[in-house]
């Protein structure tokens, strides 16, 4: 299998919180939403089901498990999940908390307003909070 | 757990194909993309993670050979698959085979060309194969 490298626009966009077992977990640098992505550290994969048949239940695991920890840290009204990929081909899975008076709702984000990086010492704060957070849970989360 | 009831806007926007082991499969109302929702048969549920654990697997492998399924036949370039739910909160799981010279691309469908229906024997033709293509798998899919 050929080697993982993180697709350099994904890199672009965002900050690196850590590793689950299998996924990367990078942090958006828009503070228009509580929004992570999960990216499976395996080449050349677009499409979840390209993946091994274990790999694939883990990464639905940990998809799983940073879903109810954003909504539950967050208290969201509606939480997004998405695999798209068509500008970004390698496999990365969505995971937005969505507010009903967030700014694009309640429409799917994307196209509806521009990215509002956060502030220096906001995004430390974000970024340290939710690596405390993913440390805390079954899912094997390595800080970095 | 309460009644199942599909919500009225996910069946006025498709047409029912049938029903796997747990999800209702619609074919959404619009040929500018080849275009199933998967609905767990689940009373008020609107994530993933709210369902019993042997559901979520279930809906997970049966979202997942969907997915295949798709791609195979259609022979996309590109699948999206997204659970939004911020209009209609019922959790309905989106899977979006995408082209390079479809109406949307590279974006998100969604907001951004408005749906085209099929005509009417378009629209039996393909909901005719896509029934006959679930038949055809480990799905255990009932058509209606």
């Amino acid at each position: 299998m050929p080697q993982f490298t993180l697709h350099p626009k994904l890199a672009a966009d965002s900050i690196e919180l850590g590793n689950c077992q299998i996924c990367k977990v990078l942090l958006i640098n828009d503070s228009n939403y509580p929004w992570l992505v999960l990216v499976p550290r395996r080449g050349d994969i677009r499409e979840l089901y390209q993946l091994e048949q274990a790999d694939i239940e883990q990464v639905q695991r940990e998809s799983l498990e940073v879903s109810k920890l954003l909504m539950q840290h967050f208290k969201g009204d509606k939480l997004n999940v998405a695999a798209l990929g068509n500008l970004v081909p390698q496999l990365h899975i969505h995971h937005i908390v969505r507010f009903e008076n967030d700014a694009a709702w309640p429409k799917p984000i994307w196209g509806v307003v521009n990215a509002v990086a956060y502030k220096k010492n906001e995004l430390d704060k974000m970024s340290e909070s939710l690596r405390t957070l993913l440390s805390s849970t079954a899912l094997q989360f390595k800080p970095c």
